[in-house]
């Protein structure tokens, strides 16, 4: 298998990319293609050990940064690292495309003109998902930031391909799909949302609902797959990220403000540690965009080489399972019976 | 001043409401009115150290159950405790409501004909709000759930609405103003935040605008008073609450599987406590129900005496520092210049 990788993408680019693309390549026996600015990513994996790792170089003399508006950004820069990444996966030189740069960029990228690879035949709109843990074990949600303003059938769309993904990628048989609301009583939620449960509930089409989940129960394991649409789950996700930082934060300035509790904090270091590992983000890696005709795979900006290696790793695993081929098979089931349930 | 408390509210209703109305009332030396069923609030009272506590009982045989549908109830319900209570506030008994029953009971018993205290004149919708710790300090954030689907001119006046609240009784001067969004960039967000930051900039009306913030950076201190729709700003502060909760479990159980960590986390323990105090919601009692004619305080459900004690504290200060009076200054001068800036 080759996995393209934006080597132009994270914060730490292209170093930290580039660390993380070959580990990936060592770990896996897969090849990875860095795409980016050749002089200095040829410079960067001088003086990588490449022992064992299967790496190229493509080209990319451009890059779309974080703060570019991500359509114009793409249209304007048709040499941008994840342009050409995406080229290549539309014309089948890899498998998958892996970036931790602008999300937005990645999406448009995916579906302009120059690399473009379009969408799987009948999605109304990709979603990037996100991987995230809970008390029980992991949630998969979406969408995460791809669709500020969504209709209904976008989002039973979205709970369609997340329980493909939770299927065919996570191994969970019937996943428990819900919708992200502010009341878990039927009836609560915005229009969109209820409208949203509504047409769910006349077509569930082998959907296992649970119904609406709480932000305040998000975390509490109650569901498989979560979907939202893109602003309110970009709105959740931050909010445990900013939440989780915080907390940690005044921790560490309350137990630093007391010579005793120091001492205590060393003795508990290991616990911290295994807390900072069971909710780290780079564990997970990265998050799958969705609907698009291929396997993109889009990892935080803050990534580390570990996160970037881990986000290739989802990107493998993702075409291992072909979740491609099996949201194009879930969403022509679900169209050839749009009114009613083979559940 | 007389504080009518709603002492069927909280989920430990009706004993850590009376407890919690008892301290208020001793502490502040104002006089609570609890109103439920006269038996056993008697009884529960007979209970209490009443020495330098004014406290009376006003009748109420009903209660809104946390799971009812809210304007149905409050209808059905003319001696719910909470539409009782309103009703007090309504005929100039009392100076202002708490409760810590179902927030969407306490909006419609404001609305309703039975209890009736109405919106202050030019107020399109109520919101409800909420005090927040942050890294440096509050976050005052509206709206968190009176209301899931809004217009960009609701918006507007949340804004207005918070920034008198935040000058008026929390004593900041020109306190910052924030649309909660998915990205701080000018141009995210969805339509409605989109549409209400062009409102807000093209008529600021004296408002100290400092743009977006995303979850991610709700807790560092950006911005005095984050601005949203009932839905999304009910999500980040759910999310907020489940976040910190998964996390000191997770904290706990991992600390408790390792006998050294046991015994450091017993020497951090004051510290521990210290993270408590300053992130405990209970601390900050309860959020104002802006924008009705009169001062209304909700608690939240899972309020202890503590948390019960401290939302009436709020409303006193909230009636001190006379906010429905400053809100409807506000507006008017506000709709008075449409189209113009003073400032």
């Amino acid at each position: 298998m080759r996995i393209a990788l934006d080597a132009m993408g994270s914060d730490g680019a292209p170093t930290i990319d580039v660390q993380g693309g070959v580990q990936a390549a060592r770990d896996t026996g897969h090849e990875v293609v860095l795409v980016g600015d050749q002089t200095r990513l040829a410079e960067i994996l001088a003086r990588e050990n490449l022992q064992g790792a299967t790496v190229s170089i493509e080209h990319a003399s451009q890059v779309v940064e974080m703060g570019e508006h991500p359509a114009q950004a793409v249209r304007a820069k048709k040499d941008a690292s994840i342009v050409v990444a995406m080229g290549l996966l539309r014309d089948g030189k890899v498998d998958a495309v892996v970036s931790a740069g602008n999300s937005g960029g990645v999406l448009a990228a995916s579906l302009a003109s120059a690399g473009r690879i379009g969408r799987i035949p009948g999605v109304h709109r990709p979603a990037i998902s996100t991987i995230l843990p809970t008390l029980q074990g992991h949630l998969f949600m979406l969408d995460i930031g791809a669709n500020t303003d969504c209709k209904p059938e976008w989002l039973v769309q979205f709970a369609h391909m997340g329980a493909a993904y939770a299927e065919h990628v996570l191994g969970i048989s019937q996943p428990r799909i819900a919708l992200l609301s502010n009341g878990e009583e039927k009836g609560k939620g915005s229009t969109l949302v209820q409208e949203t449960a509504a047409l769910l509930e006349s077509a569930p089409c082998g959907l296992n609902l649970v119904g609406n989940v709480e932000g305040k129960d998000l975390f509490r394991g109650l569901a498989d797959v979560v979907v939202s649409d893109g602003f309110s789950g970009n709105i959740a996700i931050k909010t445990a990220e900013g939440t989780a930082s915080m907390l940690l934060r005044v921790l560490r300035d309350e137990i630093k403000a007391r010579p005793l509790a120091m001492a205590g904090a060393l003795l508990a270091k290991p616990a911290f540690g295994a807390v900072r590992k069971r909710l780290d983000f780079r564990e997970y890696g990265g998050g799958a965009l969705l609907g698009v005709d291929g396997v993109v795979v889009i990892a935080h900006g803050r990534s580390d080489a570990l996160a970037i290696r881990n986000a290739i790793r989802v990107a493998i695993s993702a075409c291992e399972r072909n979740i491609v081929q099996s949201i194009r098979d879930r969403l022509q089931k679900v169209t050839a019976l749009p009114d009613s349930s083979p559940a």
